[in-house]
């Protein structure tokens, strides 16, 4: 096969659960050679396509599928201005295609390509929500019973039971209203009560969401230190991430952070610096698996693990793609997890699955995730003004998302 | 007019010139009230479009548009992931339009809502290409005629003129061919020359264009530095500006950079730590005329003065709005220039102009520009593929555009 | 193929050149399938053949060829002490035959497993040493006619000219002697004249191999700038790292590093700080192809390029690992060449070759090289005491090789 | 005796007890003038031998035994790669010896030489393993009643008590499994158990062994800084020492670290900086008697004592070494101690030796210890793969050791 070319690369939009999916399908040359990206960033669908559509895919038809480091290279600069969300997801869904591509030429799986098993499957976190912290340990302890150990446990989602009872300022536009500093009052006591309850060896894990400003932020930190957290997850918004050199001061709770992240300069310093304990970078929203690979090189050489975002925001494709990533590193931390519903898992077979604790591959070569695309159609794309929360604070302040 | 909401947001693509150029219109309740944006992306221009089309736009219609920064705060997170290209661009057609209507408003030029004049116009540089030194030369003294005293000065362009010597190495991809190392022999010699035959008065000004690797950027802005440049500009990768530390440590070379920043974490650690001297920020890739005010700002508590990217890759509306913070900000530094040609002019009347060194802009309310998008139907973009270029080193490596 | 397992490790010494070769071969249990890799460590062979046999080797049998980062992990550790030259020398040995594996198993050469091709072919850089400034322009001449383009200058070989003129102390031991002063003396009049006889375009090297004082390195790496060195090696010796820092408060020169690291802690500090431009690593002293991917992902996270060392004092299993890498990584910077024999070419079928500047790899699956163990026979290493110089001060202080 | 030269370099392996020992024996041509040193590298002896038999021994042969340093610094540079176990090993059985000659020579014990006796005898801690906390706090008791004051205390050894109920994954290779995060649970109330069960007097020391992910290693070291240990041991791996700043900077736990430590890169960073409290340096593994007092110098600049490692990974000769630094260097902080069998007493005739929390050597030249070849012959190593813990987290991921 000593000439082999990209013919086609297809986008597909698709919604079988909650998030709106965007799937890369990369063509070649030679028949029934193809793969398979992810693209999906949830909120702004319609911009990936048109990325796909009128610059990444048109960029890529005509060159060989086997060269993914140059294909890359060229990607994220040939548009001049780079490192955003949408571009980047763009270029992930082909750059993910493309290893899916390498990993059907060689006949093996991708971890195998990335140096091999080195553990036969990948811890996972799963989510738990409650309204009061006595449903939330129940919830937890459903968990643990089906053998998971490491729980995030949220009250009352990401605005917080707060929310239900805050009556906003006259005058304050719509939105979702939250009280940051009504976390500082309630989350201590609550990981109290739940080390209680739960007892020690549970592995607990809670996200504040960028919801604090920054000196509460270190504030909190400070204060579930006792609780033995497995960490804290995004207690700093991106443009604020400074700060956990303060935190890093003051406490030793293990930290997480990344999921936001789509340019160089937001990482490096931070893991350079040793600021993080876990990234928790959105693959698709970095480029894809190549540049996952080096960060998880980059976080190796200063005592970073690897904890990808997902799964809930990610196509199954991109889950397989984090699960291999999460066999072959040696430094892996942990994965998080949600439960695909039956369409998801109908629309995308041979798709990783969970059990007790533990996410698991197939062996099939490349990513092992085929795609319906005729049951992709019947699961239209619901376009109407997608939108993470706005947010706002009691007084009609815009706050974090 | 208690009540005053976005009725509707359109984009208007059009190629009047070299440039793809996105316009927002943003219309109000206000019969006869609206806005003119700049969203401009020439590489990018459908990705832009359907963000605004599907994501931005939808997000603003409803909104008062007085409320410029509510709407800015809550348009930059309302996707969740955020920072980049396109979506700062989208968000930047709407940011600018609500500027406008805010002078219109007031009955007030923008500059005068930002605190008033500083000065009656800007200064100016503008770009002299050549491919011989003398001819070179001979450009610069045109414009100096002209009254232009801020020069910059490329050899062959960007690729320079090694490229067409160049013979790649056999079995290398197709690309723009160059060698970043000829530029380390060609340019000090090209400034002696410059100084020699120009004299000591004129303002000198280079783009390196990111072409150069970290350690030969370091080399040449020392060797450039008895040349006094009124600035060498992006010497550097954004992906690279760690090292300008470096630069600074051997040398006192005026550093420019900036056109393609769209993240805080790019800009902040480099202006408070006071390694560049001049910010080249591009207003649209921020998110427009809010975030360019507020980092004009912080530039100022750190000595560091504003020369705003453009005009090549904005629309009129958005030189406007780069010459109305020049005339309002006291740490105004200089601005770029390039000459409209006549569709351009006609497409966009009471766009600023230049003349003998100086940008001026009119004293109608707002923005103080029209346009006309009957003329511009007649100008649609090339949608063939859009792209920078390839820029490739001699063996083939894809390296910075 | 399920169950895979490494059936058995050995090692063959072999001197057909003048270094001393360790080379390893890797059988597994599938008839026919091995794998090669370099463990040379040419003056300290004998202990590393006994790291082999003794400890790697039996730790190596048993465990599945096919989980590389798993072995390399684990033998890195269980013998508790680690990261020094002989270890991590016979641990390279097992993982670039594991990669080899991969590559055979997968029907894909390494390049194509580590993420395809950068570039058809890798540019290297040949050594020219002559006794007088103008027999080595002549030199350096002759290989430019070749087509070479970077050029390593040294007059004297290591210990310099000046040895040939020294007369050492009364009573001082025997031993190279040699005055690190002296070259300070010549070495910039050097590189004036060979600018002034090759011109500007040649790219000139200069291994200082680690001989100078740390402040006389710092004076030496200033007065060469104006020779616009492609790179200055070891201008240091490993213990003397922190010195870079000086080095780079007072000039541009391009600094390359490294073939002697063999511990982390020797490597991350000086690329996170951006202190060295190169690195120039010996694969099989770091413990493999496994970590050198690694260091080179560290590497482009803050703008190093790569400069692998050899082939000198590698095996050509060893030289086709080089080249894989240089093939596949987007941060290549050059590859040290040297030219081997007959003997050796006969030795090792399909080692990569030179031509014009430019060392280019087959296409064959994994690293592409064969071993002839009954040629090899033929050639057995002097064992006579093998030693690196023992270079000595004019006034008999021991000092560095 | 103006002419002195070393005849001959003899190693020996022998296992009396545990450990598999390296022993150097350097003769002279002065009649029955020989000296003996330590090259003990317990997992990797053979390596050792061959390094000593093919390499550093045939170096040595012919130069004069009085010249330590200059031996000592030819040794290190000349095989060109340097700093790891197995050669620093080889080189301290010689560097060792040479001092012992040096003492025979000058008829004074190397305490003497070195300064002369800064206390009588050298305080020792002692190691207490059990499997619950109360079989612990009575082998601490029967440890104190004996007169010993420094009490390491250990719960189940290395792997911890929690590796006895440990279910690694399905699928998982084999290993000794444990858990770091069953550590953070379990310490901090082991501590407060000890301190409550053995009171406030005693000085209570742990090893931590490099089994933590650094962020719970700074977490451990805060919780446990109200139980005031005397130290905390290799709270990290070598490879993450740079975490010690974060230690630093939340906790006042004292901190001993270096059991491992083979380069100047390692060592001299961390002590400078002031980040440990005590160098756990392991002789044979620096090089020898002769980097130890260097080492020992910088430290007491810098407020940091010693802490030799041994002696269980010694042979009585390299613990006779550490004893009579001990004695002569000021900034002397404790030695470990282990107590040796009738098979090591035998062997090596004039052994230090421990009463009541001290260690006392005795006045005769040199080191003063003997050595029965013949005794040791009877007692061959166990060759059969030797390793040390191939240490697994949970899910199978091979970890620190």
């Amino acid at each position: 096969m000593a000439d082999l070319r990209i013919t086609a690369v297809q986008s597909f939009l698709t919604q079988p659960q909650s998030a709106r999916l965007v799937v890369v399908k990369v063509l070649t040359g030679e028949p029934g050679l193809f793969g398979l990206g992810c693209a999906t960033f949830t909120q702004r669908h319609r911009a990936v396509e048109a990325a796909i559509k009128h610059h990444i895919g048109p960029f890529a038809v005509g060159k060989d599928p086997r060269n993914i480091e140059d294909f890359w290279q060229a990607a994220m600069v040939n548009g001049y201005w780079r490192n955003g969300p949408v571009l980047n997801n763009a270029i992930s869904g082909v750059d993910m295609a493309l290893w899916d591509i390498k990993g059907k030429l060689a006949g093996m799986p991708c971890y195998d390509l990335w140096g091999g098993k080195c553990r036969p499957a990948a811890a996972v976190y799963v989510h738990c929500n409650a309204t009061t912290p006595e449903a939330l340990a129940d919830a937890a302890r459903k968990r643990m019973a089906e053998g998971y150990q490491h729980i995030r446990c949220q009250l009352g989602g990401y605005p917080g039971l707060e929310a239900e009872r805050l009556v906003p300022l006259a005058g304050a536009p719509p939105g979702a209203y939250f009280d940051p500093r009504e976390r500082l009052r309630t989350l201590p006591a609550l990981f109290e009560f739940l080390r209680r309850e739960l007892g020690d060896r549970v592995e607990l894990l809670h996200d504040v969401h960028e919801r604090l400003a920054p000196i509460d932020a270190v504030w909190l930190a400070k204060a579930l230190e006792p609780y033995r957290l497995f960490f804290l997850e995004d207690v700093l918004a991106p443009e604020d991430i400074e700060w956990f050199e303060n935190i890093r001061s003051v406490c030793a709770t293990p930290l997480a952070m990344g999921e936001l992240f789509c340019h160089p300069r937001e990482i490096t310093p931070l893991v350079a610096r040793r600021l993080i304990d876990f990234i928790r970078a959105h693959p698709s929203d970095l480029g894809g698996s190549t540049p996952c690979l080096k960060l998880a090189h980059l976080c190796d050489a200063f005592g970073v693990r690897t904890a990808w975002h997902g799964p809930g925001d990610l196509s199954p494709v991109g889950v397989a793609a984090n699960v291999h990533m999460d066999l072959a590193l040696h430094n892996f931390g942990i994965q998080e997890w949600s439960f695909p519903n039956q369409a998801v898992q109908d629309m995308f077979p041979g798709l990783p699955e969970a059990r007790a604790g533990y996410a698991w591959a197939n062996d099939r070569p490349g990513l092992g995730v085929d795609f319906d695309e005729a049951l992709a159609a019947k699961f239209p794309c619901d376009d109407g003004n997608p939108t993470w929360t706005v947010a706002r604070l009691p007084d009609g302040t815009l706050w974090r998302p």
